[in-house]
């Protein structure tokens, strides 16, 4: 499994309406994605225009190959794209480690 | 609960180190810390000299106000301070939502 990490800045005053935007993708887009295993979304304290979106896939290829080259990656843009202050900063991780407790929040 | 994300870059040819160096924190500095609930460590796959370090904390002042300025902040810093090819980037941040599921790496 790897987790992508996409930093994502949206236009000052459109929070509420990006927000409700990924909880649609998420339901609407994502589930239908090859590889595609769970997200987790973040709104950053300091800077309200940050947001942190982590998915986690089985594979790379799922996210950069098989999903950004299907229909699927049209409809995510559609959906989100226009909040965008800027291209999201995407990149892809793997475990060092982790706690052994059930995650809360992380 | 809140998230703390660490976006750390660290000197070329310096991240094995820098990961025991980690994982030592993890059990002997983090764990005595006020709040401090678990983490995660990523190593990102494009950019090799890049990690996240997330962790998650009860309240936003348990790590910028009782852990930055208690002892355990000069033994973490004194543990990975030296791998730092630059200041780590650190915001906090609220969870807006995530999966139902048992989270596998995210």
């Amino acid at each position: 499994m790897i987790l992508e990490v996409a930093d994502i800045r949206v236009k000052t005053g459109q929070q509420v309406e990006f927000e409700n935007a990924v909880k649609i993708a998420m339901t609407t887009v994502f589930t239908k994605a090859k590889g595609f295993r769970e997200h987790n979304f973040h709104r950053c304290i300091e800077s309200p225009d940050r947001y942190v979106l982590q998915l986690t896939w089985d594979t790379l290829e799922d996210h950069t190959v098989e999903f950004r080259g299907s229909p699927l990656f049209t409809e995510w843009r559609s959906l989100v794209g226009s909040f965008f202050a800027q291209p999201p900063q995407v990149e892809h991780f793997e475990l060092v480690s982790r706690s052994d407790t059930k995650p809360g929040v992380a």
